[in-house]
């Protein structure tokens, strides 16, 4: 598998992570899909989208092409399964809305780390491999909301680009100490998620401009 | 040309296809932008961006830079010619509309199968090629679609992306047999035309979620 | 610096320049993001966007990777410095409005001229580097009105993308003729600069179809 050659073994070992935030991912825009109504094939692309956009955008920005959703099947069969169970599962899924939150922020963490970790490999220097990290993360839910005719609401409310980007200058940092490996990775990660759930608890937002 | 070079004999022999198709999908971006009371420019610049706007993004993501829309002037060119007829003409163009979705199911079979087949001899996998081929055909509508302020219509209505995604799948097989050149292109290129016709004249749409 | 290096001697001299355009997209698209009540981060990554989206695009399309956005980080700190500043004073900005129009002009004229002779030095032919040059000094600005939900103003009226297209086209002309160096690049971004603020001064601007 391509994927798996391009990626470090600590990355590797990442794979199901991985995965398992792209189906979350996936569902977000499958939701969104749903709720704007759009047909079977809409709500796979949405869900394929948001899962995955991410991820092409590092991969055309570092020069893997092709990017991994294209190399490695499993992320295209994962983000169209999960849209088409959330296309005939949505009903059920409303009692879900806390451990999809939960995911959510898991796949935050997850992709940014990655994000930042293979900007690092190809020679990003580190403000750039942070910015990376956090497209990564944030991009696919940039694209879902562009496609269905919104404001993307990560620019709107809430801190959750913002615990994107402070996990990626502290695994930035810690790469940068030569600390590499499984434990800081898994680390950064389950911060960034932390980070997430508390603001979504705490209610925290970031300001916006006096009129 | 560097355009010509980079594609097989059987893809070169399209050539005149591919720019029928260009001067299509332009006109449908032209059309888009002359009905939200766009300048010529802007008139243009959606037509171009609606016709090459697809195969540029294939052409990223399989790393074929430049892409062939600026590599050879003459997609450009048709592009541009193909909107400007447009804005002067359209007042006689709402007579043509059978005219314009049969082209228009013409460039969706052409393109996605050129797309396909491009990312096939880029190496990517057969999985990520039908995608690859999918959004060749598809990209420059969405693009359109979301300059022009809209929810794009190939994921709301009717088997559009799925002829193309299905013709994709079959061009996948076949050429995975062994059995390339031009005729099973262009027989791949007409059955997606074919299945886009016999869906618009049957009516034939694909299902949305149950509410 | 990965971004010095890849310029030549003419382009490294129009460094400052080029932080100045940075700096002043940045704040239209942090001013567009205040006025859609946008928080603090959507603020510096509309800002972010608005002034590296269409340099971005141009590096993806000439095979630059990582783009000089994320390879020199004075790029991404000057954008978001500037979004950030907007962000806090833009109560009092309103007065400054004739000085952002010479600034946004200065921008478009420097951005159109770097990006078609990056073009050229990347051997993308004449009529593809025009487009790529155009397209770095108003991709930007497109990206900007997407992400705040807005058609693409530059479509919509004003001589602005014609301006930067006409400035390509003659520094394309002057490059094949062999005239390089620092004055032909200055003069052409000038001439540029000079069109857009005499099409504003004059009210020039395109036209629209007949209904």
């Amino acid at each position: 598998m391509q994927g798996d050659l391009r990626s470090d073994d600590a990355l590797s070992g990442l794979l199901v992570g991985d995965l398992v935030g792209v189906a979350v991912f996936a569902a977000s825009g499958a939701s969104a899909a749903i709720a704007k109504r759009l047909d079977l094939f809409g709500v796979a692309f949405v869900g394929f989208v948001a899962a995955l956009g991410g991820g092409i955008l590092r991969d055309l920005v570092i020069g893997a092409v092709p990017p991994l959703a294209f190399a490695d099947w499993r992320y295209a069969v994962t983000a169209v399964t999960a849209s088409v169970a959330v296309f005939w599962l949505h009903p059920q899924l409303s009692r879900l809305r806390r451990a999809v939150l939960l995911l959510d922020a898991a796949g935050l963490g997850l992709f940014t780390v990655t994000g930042t970790l293979k900007a690092l490999d190809a020679n990003v220097p580190p403000v750039g491999a942070c910015l990376i990290g956090m497209i990564t993360a944030i991009g696919g839910g940039l694209a879902r909301d562009l496609l269905t005719g919104e404001i993307p609401v990560v620019l709107q409310r809430d801190i959750y680009a913002v615990a994107a980007l402070g996990g990626a200058i502290l695994i930035t940092i810690v790469h940068g100490l030569g600390l590499v490996g499984p434990i800081p990775t898994v680390a950064a990660a389950v911060l960034i998620t932390g980070v997430r759930l508390l603001a979504l608890y705490r209610r925290w937002s970031a300001p916006i401009a006096v009129p």
